[in-house]
């Protein structure tokens, strides 16, 4: 029996945030952090650091790091790689230790540092998601990164395909009033195709269309290409004193 | 053609709001200070003063006003009422100008003091209030209350049922993410009977049930009882100088 929570913004994280710490927590951002972070490591990525400012994303590019960095679906002037997931091949970050700053995803990961178990959940791992859910047997919290810290419904949803999902592989579920609103609204767009109609037309889809940015709509919307979860970590890692990232994505895949 | 957004927690205001604050804000908490304050101007009330604080709402109450105030779901020691509507009888209430400081409901009319016209929304004057945005012409925001800053399905299922009544009533709407999502889901639970049975194992209805006040639910999910609406207005009360009210709920009715 798991607790599934959803938090619509990371502004309101400290509202949902339980004493005890201990739970996991999913952060998703399907358009497009989230779905990127992922690729970059189903893609052989070794591990991604996430970084909130640009100014501090850049001192890391001037130390030699390989950083994706967007703000407002722009990508930044000094960064390797913008925020679109088609951009993460493996030819171009196979091997390589990533930073990653963008306009919503990113934050999400300095808010939650408490929690126990800290992970990215996006469509294409919908399914491997679920099952560390279930393998961790903790309350599941869902923080939905937003779009300036605003709700949004591709992020809520996961909320949602993730409770469905849990309860597909034979786990209960109880959950309270946000993560239940899109279970019931997931039932009506289960499938890639319903998905992506469906999105096509809300806020977000249209600010990425505005900018031209539509093409990822499509690989964003995919349910369970890979295996591979993002974890985050807290170990120190062996960069400059400059670059004193304490914390990456560290890529696990099942059984977890 | 009407703009409806929804903000799913007063948390969240400053990132919904915009610059120009042309646009009606409709404060939503239907368990139950929002159903309170209307059906208190229905029984005959001639105004209600919301106030954030306690330790200042009792200074009201040494000062002679009717007090209604809660908090956790617990009557306040000095306060006349609690925050139940079956309490605002006409006896009770007639003539009458009343203070009321409940735990999330009436701190929302504090953030909203910059917008155009503030209004209070509730199933029992849902059509009532759909009207008097059509009349109005302007981008309309529903702030759910929620429960201490947290989203409630009852409050954004809310957003829902003013955009169908809206479209109904023969007026276009364009609907931002949270919004229209609360739309579709009003289309499953537009009765009477169905939004009981819904939000019967919710979580503010168990929580209520919880404090034994399920008895207030039947009534805060009636239809269209009243076509009262509690606006907010920023004219000077006659209070002594202990109790500057500076802005209360006045009810006004069709034609707006």
């Amino acid at each position: 029996m798991l607790q599934i929570s959803l938090c619509p913004s990371p502004v309101l994280y400290p509202y949902y945030k339980t004493e005890q710490e201990e739970y996991t927590v999913v952060i998703v951002d399907i358009f497009r952090a989230g779905t990127t972070i992922t690729t970059a490591l189903m893609n052989g990525a070794v591990g991604i650091i996430p970084i909130a400012t640009v100014e501090e994303a850049e001192i890391y590019a001037g130390n030699g790091f390989l950083v994706g960095g967007e703000r407002g679906t722009k990508r930044l002037p000094f960064a390797h790689f913008g925020n679109a997931p088609e951009e993460y091949t493996r030819q171009a970050v196979e091997g390589k230790q990533l930073v990653l700053s963008t306009t919503n995803g990113t934050r999400a990961a300095d808010i939650v540092a408490g929690a126990l178990h800290v992970i990215i959940g996006a469509f294409i791992n919908l399914e491997a998601v679920a099952r560390y859910c279930i393998a961790k047997q903790k309350p599941v919290m869902v923080l939905a990164s937003g779009w300036q810290n605003r709700m949004s419904t591709e992020d809520c949803l996961f909320a949602g395909a993730l409770a469905a999902t849990i309860v597909r592989l034979g786990e209960e579920v109880i959950c309270e009033d946000g993560a239940s609103v899109f279970q019931e609204l997931w039932g009506n767009y289960n499938t890639h195709e319903k998905l992506m109609a469906y999105l096509n037309g809300r806020d977000h889809y249209e600010r990425l269309r505005a900018n031209k940015l539509e093409r990822s709509v499509p690989y964003c919307t995919s349910l369970n290409l890979t295996e591979i979860v993002p974890e985050l970590t807290f170990k120190i890692s062996a960069a400059s004193t400059d670059c004193p990232a304490n914390r990456l994505f560290l890529p696990v895949t099942p059984p977890f």
